[in-house]
């Protein structure tokens, strides 16, 4: 654990257990005259907001020990120059949203978080190819500003919370809810920052003058951008991004269910519709607890001890707009096949018994200010409405952990997955906000677990909850697409296939292109070499080393 | 160039230049031993069919040796075993049918052919998700068979030729011609085996019992797959591939253009319908050239010398159903979505001056026995019905090369790679066949250079030709995405971002999965760093460097 010792008037900052306070001290100056002041945090206070915004206040086991805002990918290479050097571990983050999963923390206590907040420019939008290049610290605020100030005719992809970077997201497998929410598959040309700071540009960015960088997602001979997706192989300072010429209509659905057991019939009928795009965007199935979250807070409804009973639960449901499962989704295009579209959909699941399914209709070429916060989140306009879940347990410091795995789109394995993650975090005294996304052939089960971050039995049990449910979910198949930093390495465990073979793979990847293991070490349960064998060094330990 | 010396009675069979004759005998032996007689093919009668099929007679630079045919994934382990203790370089391919880019042919003359076709069965279709799992070995004729055989409801992908690997051709960025057409992205789930042997699974296959492994194309951490595409890390064993439910609609469309300078139009207007999806599959736009060349001999249009002249191109257009350009595309799905789609196809480019637009419509659930080949591609019915076009100049043992560009979908774009194209190859005495393959915000362009390969003039000529439109091309901007064993080094070359940053990155891979550098050495230009460094060596020469 980090820690600061302002017994002599300065704090001293201190980094990592393995590396000699005075060795530290001296990279951090290093740092300092690369990045000048406004490059280098160190300061309690400054440094405070990255770390995980949902630790109770007791725990470090995650705290950077300063933060380096690089404004170029030449200040990125000094970075690297120092940091290999002295072997200090960085965290990369790009606005470090990465909420739920530990915001902009590192793995190790005391590594330096390498935001790249300040390089925020949007590079480029082309109408006629319809795509952006940015770098990482612009946020879906920032282009959707940028679109608008232009007059852009282009929709952006956003998810529930707009103050993320559009590249950390992407790179972190994150959703949005338009028809371009798989975000890391409408992605077009990365540029990189290698550990050793040499830059590389991916697909037709290899070419010295492209003329197809952010249209053709390859080059001739290998791909590597889905190396650089939640990984800690290179810093990814440019990327290409697709966005949606504006469609001439716009329609948002809403779907409420009335039975728990709606949603296996549910799934069944949506299937179809997802492979062939009669839905072409991302659908997002809550239910009651999880709606009410957004709403209200848990006292409205229950004051008792232990999870929220039944009967409450279907109380919540009774409300009008809600269900014991609710579905967000939307059509978008040309007029009369949108009208068709919600035809099939209204046959499919409108009939559903007890069902009710409402449509709105917009002109996507003139949209109106948005009362509703999911027609808005569905029409690519970033908003942080959506932030309140969080306060469920009351307190203005709610956190929430997301325990996510993945599952194709059948009702056995929505039941499944409901039954197992409900059963487990109701015997943890905890309720169940659960949330499904959904993609073509596949969905993400998101156990969204909620709880007061200053009540620390409650915090602790929320993330021992989750990390319970990690195994038993692997022995009926299913994995994570993304997990807390606490408990990275056990799911990088359950990717156990011929021992390992993933993880073996990634290990011998990060060793031939960050020998020294200064790039975000642990990340997704991905350890450098010296980890590895319980010995990371620093450069003046081995120096030491050599001498004697 | 490897030969067979037959005045011993029995052919001996020469490896690379750089092993000696007595030590790849010895590893010709334990291939043997390990595969058996099935498994080893040396006689140079069935050694031909992996020569490139277009080569001239007397062209030898990328004949092989030896060609391997394992049966499963232990074989593979075994191939490999051999290959690295003795430093023989293999030359992967599935079914070989890369025609155009040199077949089944190495890079390295005198390399073993690893053959993947006896690793042929299809491992699962799951019709509720829609995917299958095949071998390598698998042909697109044979999944069809396969689906049929089984009653299944699913659609397949396929290239215009349906002999070769649907591997095979996925991992090459190969096409196909329905909404599943762009064969790499419906691609989920690879096993590789890596150079040294070991097995591994993208995707959620790294897991032990995966619910989700054909359905979800990522795991937690970094995605390899892209690694594996047109490279020399490792050899695919397993693949997963979407198939698509049959649509209710499937409405097959031609659009003929009457003057040259209609592909700007035609590009233009194709482009936002191409984004929306409004046309879902890849449309396929080819000039009268090569319309011709699938339905007859160039004699019958023209005796001449050099190119043909363009009164006899405009002779060709003004054939019925023919034009400077046609385009084939498709519609699928629901009926009243595809009749609106069809009006909104007509509105943007029925209206261009002197187009023909035409449409067939059929119950996708109900195929008929098609006449037209291309609406047979179309639904994903494989043929070889287009095989034609390479006997263009007469004699049955026609041959092609492709020179293929990527580039945006504009008019500009369009027309500067056609004027160069075309410019080069008439001034080479060769005509100028032109297919243009859309994407969603890209298109491919190929110069498909049609030349009888028993002319060895000629064939030099067509080869040189398109040699010389690489540097040219890339000056532009333009970078292809696939190319022939004779200048993958050269079309490598141009991607030249950052002193070839993504060659040496891809080289630093290529040095740390298979330091013997023994997987297809040269395959898009990466090289392991034995050869370039100019000095390949053999196990046995490495042994006597280390004893003297």
């Amino acid at each position: 654990m980090p820690s600061r010792d302002s017994s002599a008037g300065e704090e001293e900052v201190r980094g990592p257990a393995h590396i000699p306070s005075a060795d530290f001290t001296r990279a951090l100056a290093e740092f300092g005259d690369a990045l000048g002041a406004e490059g280098l945090l160190t300061a309690a206070a400054e440094v405070a907001p990255f770390r995980d915004p949902f630790a109770f206040p007791g725990w470090h086991d995650f705290d950077p020990s300063a933060v380096l805002m690089p404004a170029s990918v030449e200040e990125v290479q000094a970075i690297l120059r120092i940091a290999n050097a002295r072997k200090v571990p960085l965290w990369t983050s790009s606005q470090g949203r990465n909420n739920g999963y530990g915001g902009a923390a590192p793995r190790v206590a005391g590594s330096v978080v390498l935001s790249l907040r300040r390089m925020n420019r949007v590079l480029e939008v082309n109408e006629e190819s319809a795509f952006a290049l940015v770098e990482p610290g612009v946020r879906f605020f920032d282009l959707y500003e940028h679109l608008r100030a232009i007059g852009s005719r282009l929709w952006m992809s956003v998810p529930d919370l707009g103050w993320g970077s559009v590249v950390g997201n992407t790179l972190e497998y994150g959703v949005g809810y338009t028809p371009y929410g798989d975000h890391a598959a409408s992605q077009c040309g990365l540029e990189i920052v290698l550990p050793d700071g040499d830059v590389m540009r991916t697909g037709m960015g290899a070419m010295a003058n492209p003329k197809a960088w952010q249209v053709y997602r390859r080059s001739c001979g290998p791909s590597a951008d889905g190396l650089f997706m939640q990984s800690n192989f290179g810093i990814v300072t440019k990327m290409g991004v697709w966005l949606m010429p504006a469609p001439d209509c716009y329609m948002p659905g809403w779907l409420t269910l009335r039975r728990d057991s709606d949603l296996e019939t549910l799934l069944e009928r949506l299937r179809p519709l997802m492979m062939d795009g009669t839905i072409p965007n991302q659908p997002m199935i809550i239910n009651a607890v999880c709606a009410a979250s957004a709403l209200s807070g848990r006292e409205e409804w229950y004051q008792g001890e232990g999870p929220m009973p039944d009967e409450v639960i279907d109380r919540i449901a009774a409300q009008p707009g809600l269900g014991r499962w609710v579905m967000r989704f939307a059509l978008y295009g040309d007029e009369k096949i949108v009208e068709r579209q919600r035809e099939i959909v209204a046959d499919a699941l409108g009939t559903i018994p007890g069902a009710e399914l409402t449509f709105s209709k917009y002109d996507g070429h003139a949209l109106p200010e948005f009362v509703n916060p999911h027609e808005r989140v569905q029409a690519g306009v970033p908003s942080m409405d959506l932030d309140r879940m969080t306060r469920w347990y009351g307190g203005e410091k709610g956190g929430h952990i997301g325990f996510s795995c993945v599952a194709p789109i059948t009702g056995r394995d929505g039941a499944e997955l409901r039954d197992l993650v409900r059963g487990r975090l109701n015997a943890a005294g905890l309720d169940y906000s659960g949330v499904l996304i959904l993609g073509r052939r596949s969905m993400i089960h998101v156990g969204l677990v909620v709880f007061d971050t200053e009540d620390e039995a409650q915090a602790k049990s929320a993330y021992a909850a989750c990390k319970a449910l990690v195994e038993p979910a692997a022995r009926l198949g299913y994995g994570e697409y993304r997990s807390h930093l606490d408990f990275m390495d056990l799911v990088a465990d359950q990717y156990g296939f011929n021992d390992h073979a993933q993880r073996r793979f990634n290990e011998r990847i990060k060793d031939a292109l960050d020998p020294n293991g200064i790039l975000s070490p642990g990340k997704q349960g991905i350890w450098p070499r010296a980890f590895r064998e319980g010995r990371p060094t620093s450069a003046a330990a081995e120096q030491e080393e050599r001498t004697t």
